[in-house]
């Protein structure tokens, strides 16, 4: 049976123009991969309402869980708790238990809870709340639709909290042998191979090294004998 | 008047897995930002001919610019080039000149232009070809969409090949402040900074340090004048 899918929307100017790298995809990535879940479309958009919008009903609509990182802080320009509610026509305010969970913080490191800050307690209608145990702020889930923040230590911690109560599929297996011959050199052979172990995936990652090309042949598979079968045949045929 | 857009498209179950972290994403969105193009639109896919082509024709019709990334090597998963050829209902077949360039390669290096590597010069019926100063095989532009490798080294020497030739917009200037308070401390001061500056963007990029929370608020624009008293006003206001 085919592993679950998933997707991530990641929502920032900041990447987009260059200025930050983005980190939560690589490690969402890892995390659905070992939990069986296959992640099959990143986006990145600005902190655009449309396009926020459009890209959360189009990844909704095409894969069972969606993870979208960024812009849920306090400042104008966090604004993805509004077109979430706006993506699928739910009405969104201060939740009551939110701003509990706000006030109390706040209280205990002596800080106000001004209305900037109080934009964080705006949920929509029907969500449940991710707990955030780094700066308290919550996420929430909507329908399939997970939104977390884009800082990645409170990032992680979401990701820890979501996934594990996901249902996954089997994890992927992979292994991989480094070859230092041009790709082009063993694309036939891959290609023969990719036949003869159609349930696997084979891939081919093209590197240079002190002026040579080589290549990372990665084998992937739910069956480790399968994949085990695989890269013994291919360092086989290669002498290696 | 607004800077023209791009999007990219990065190809590859690589990133996807969590096994490679994606660099051509960071360098494109630097190159371009001094170009004066806006990138507005990141996807990442996986090799499957269906998401390729859906994202392509997707991406060209919302954007001036489209720059994909990986999947037109020599192996049996690099279908780059005939999804490109799907997208834009094109006739595609080996290309005389693009042939031409990797026999000399070949005979060159000495090594076998087989049929794997004669993959390379499948180049969709209309398109200009991108030079490859690394590795020889080329990338194309077909319309608007610049089909570029995905190891890096190739990948930039493609960028530096095709960027140049557009048309650009007004380089975006951008200055930073940091600041060691909470973004929610802030937040209203930002607010009313963006509607005093409706012609520049401002963001807030909160971080951790050392357990204290800070933000970083990235002031951007074309005109420099403005970037400086926005970012002097904030300043003042916060008494630094």
């Amino acid at each position: 049976m085919a592993n679950p899918t998933a997707a991530m929307l990641v929502i920032g100017d900041e990447i987009l123009s260059g200025r930050t790298r983005d980190a939560n995809m690589h490690y969402l990535a890892g995390e659905l991969t070992s939990h069986g879940i296959d992640l099959k479309e990143v986006r990145i958009v600005s902190d655009d309402a449309d396009a926020i919008v459009d890209a959360v009903r189009a990844l909704a609509k095409g894969y069972a869980q969606v993870f979208t990182s960024g812009g849920i802080g306090p400042t104008h320009d966090d604004i993805t708790a509004d077109c979430i509610a706006e993506a699928f026509a739910r009405p969104i305010d201060i939740r009551a238990d939110a701003r509990a969970l706000l006030e109390a913080h706040y209280a205990r490191t002596g800080l106000e809870l001004n209305a900037a800050r109080l934009r964080m307690a705006r949920i929509p209608e029907g969500a449940t709340l991710i707990e955030n145990p780094v700066s308290t702020a919550p996420g929430f889930t909507l329908e399939n639709v997970h939104v977390m923040a884009g800082v990645p230590s409170v990032f992680r911690a979401m990701v820890a909290s979501v996934v594990p109560t996901l249902t996954g599929g089997a994890p992927l297996l992979s292994q991989s042998l480094s070859v230092m011959r041009g790709e082009g050199e063993i694309a036939g052979l891959l290609g023969v191979l990719a036949q003869d172990f159609a349930d696997l995936s084979i891939g081919c990652y093209p590197f240079q090294k002190d002026g040579a090309f080589g290549a990372n042949v990665v084998v992937r598979g739910a069956n480790g004998a399968r994949v085990d079968a695989a890269v013994t045949r291919l360092a086989d045929e290669l002498g290696l």
